[in-house]
């Protein structure tokens, strides 16, 4: 799947920046399956497939790049299934760019299954409770066998709150991980991202930013954030890390997806985003809009006959109405989350639609300023 | 919601035979949302979804006409709020035809909850436990109010096997609540059917057919068969019964739904069905082909990378494979179901429409005998 396809090597220019407002940027990320227009919001197909969207509808939903994970894809399927598919692309029915985080965070995230040594991280999986173990190396090779387009640095992160000393070693190990990976890395198709970690340690996150710099990767992600931290806290965060990191490369902070989490980051200089927000709030019967979240099972939309947001322009909200989507959920019909998570993805990529044209407009804090007032959470 | 369009009134012709072949016709049945060609089958939407399906999809894999049953959207969401929304084509956005089963299969399988007496039926909803009672004129009242193109009278259905006693009370009172029904219809944009009931009871069903014909429905079903009773039995019944009713009138099998059941049942003379049987398949991982049936659970499907039916144009097999297939639903990602929900439905309407093409060209016995002989259930 495109591993024949030319990639700039690590290091080259996949960036484009096309217009900036104030520290919001407009740019261009040339990968293998196409250019992405960023700003950007990649839904998350964690295993494979974004929950209850086929890519024609990512398609209609403007969704130009999605995620999926190693940790899940690495357990299920598997390499080999993937690989005898003809890639990760192919086996999905995507023809778009695709990024896959490291596994990092899902695997530091099963307490008490893995144990970290300097070298990599052993883990029990929670699908079949087999041992796996991830190593800088095995993660890279896995993510090039599969095809993606970008490729995530495994990562150690830490549960906040954590102590200095643990932090520490996240950020050394996470470097130390980092250069390994580069060294790995083998595909000029696959682009290589590395991960800045630090928690809320200003110090530390500066300095990872700097060191990851200094070993030129062609895009830089911040992770560890959106972790439960209050959204003072995040935006700070990513508004210092941000200006840590090169110009011209692209910067990715990971676990975001709401509207104002969007649109502060955007307005501190971040390009791209993933979250299962609207996949999940979309299961869950919580319906986004530019104004706000509401419950679909409230008894209030039950003879509601308006679209879920009377503002959005997608398949969903010109045909049902919310009344019809209170009847699916109460019904336990599976329609329900579908349309819900379909509406709530298009109304993510139709803000970052909107943000690139503000942007380009040099109209991007009277957008930001409107957007957050609008916006109740 | 149509309610002011043209339609014959009770007795009038709305159907059009337009060749046959043996006993096989092949006919159109002018609705008040469009015209369907027969032999036709009916995607079932008990509670106004074509579960997992969206109406766009449905006209994707030519479903001319959906199925909703009054029973459950009696309960949920009510005639209040069907109404409110404009009828019930508006409130799940189908703008095809639409037939309401009369709900009279499913109270009757409410045992130990329902009370049957010569006026109607008097049960406990399996939603909330609240008390309702069907009559003839309320069954009627509800499906006119919704909107629907077809209304199915209200029958009394009897668990096989039965006494002759009961067989015969359900026979005669099917009788009696149609001449109701019939006398109760109001508007003439609703199609009232009738429902021949009988059992296994070759006269008693040849009576119920009798008796209904003397009161000359636009169209009649033929209810209480594929419940158990073995196939010989059903196609049996079907073909006799089939012989009964007048030949410009439209014959709907309630409940068939696999390849081999619609072929024998063209075969009788039948012209219409509806069954749940893809759905619930494509939800269960049952995968349907004109070969026969697959469970993509089966071990052998994680690397069997080939569409579900090779000799299918669907969208489904046309982008995905029994690998992708395959993981999906040992991820229960809700995409399995959906997916294989579309590929099931699309291929009892190719099925359906291939047997039209080819009582239309005279070469009907051929096709029935290759796709019986293709098949093994």
């Amino acid at each position: 799947m495109g591993s024949d396809s030319p990639a700039p090597p690590p290091g080259e220019r996949l960036f484009t920046p096309r217009a900036r407002d104030g520290n919001a940027r407009r740019g261009t990320l040339a990968l293998t399956h196409g250019a992405v227009e960023t700003p950007c919001f990649m839904p998350v197909g964690t295993a494979a497939t974004v929950k209850g969207l086929t890519p024609r509808e990512l398609r209609e939903a403007h969704a130009q790049i999605v995620l999926a994970n190693t940790y899940h894809l690495w357990l299920r399927p598997g390499r080999s299934v993937i690989e005898a598919a003809g890639g990760l692309h192919r086996f999905m029915a995507w023809d778009g760019p695709i990024l896959t985080d490291s596994g990092g965070f899902q695997v530091f995230s099963l307490e008490g299954r893995r144990s970290l040594d300097d070298d990599g991280v052993t883990f029990r999986s929670h699908v079949d409770g087999s041992q796996h173990r991830f190593t800088p190396e095995g993660v890279i090779a896995f993510q090039e066998a599969i095809g993606v387009d970008v490729a995530m640095v495994l990562d150690v992160c830490v549960k906040l709150p954590a102590t200095r000393d643990d932090l520490e070693r996240s950020v050394r190990l996470t470097t130390h991980w980092a250069r390994r990976s580069r060294a790995a890395r083998s595909s000029a198709a696959t682009a290589l991202f590395a991960i800045v970690q630090g928690g809320l340690d200003a110090q530390l996150r500066e300095r990872s930013a700097r060191e990851l710099v200094e070993l030129d990767f062609p895009g830089y992600a911040i992770g560890g954030l959106s972790v439960g931290e209050t959204r003072a806290e995040m935006y700070a965060m990513a508004r210092r890390v941000a200006a840590s990191l090169p110009d011209d490369k692209p910067r990715y902070l990971m676990g975001v997806g709401t509207v104002p989490d969007l649109i502060a980051a955007v307005d501190c200089g971040i390009d791209m985003f993933d979250c299962v927000y609207p996949t999940r709030c979309g299961r869950n019967g919580r319906a986004m809009t530019r104004a706000g979240h509401f419950n679909v099972f409230n008894a209030a939309y039950v003879s509601d006959f308006s679209p879920i947001d009377p503002t959005c322009d997608c398949a969903v909200c010109g045909s049902f109405t919310r009344a019809y989507l209170a009847h699916l959920f109460r019904s336990k019909e599976m329609l329900g989350p579908r349309l819900l998570s379909y509406h709530n993805v298009y109304l993510l990529e139709r803000l970052m639609r909107d943000a690139r044209a503000a942007i380009e407009a040099g109209a991007w804090s009277s957008f930001r300023d409107g957007a957050l007032a609008e916006t109740d959470g």
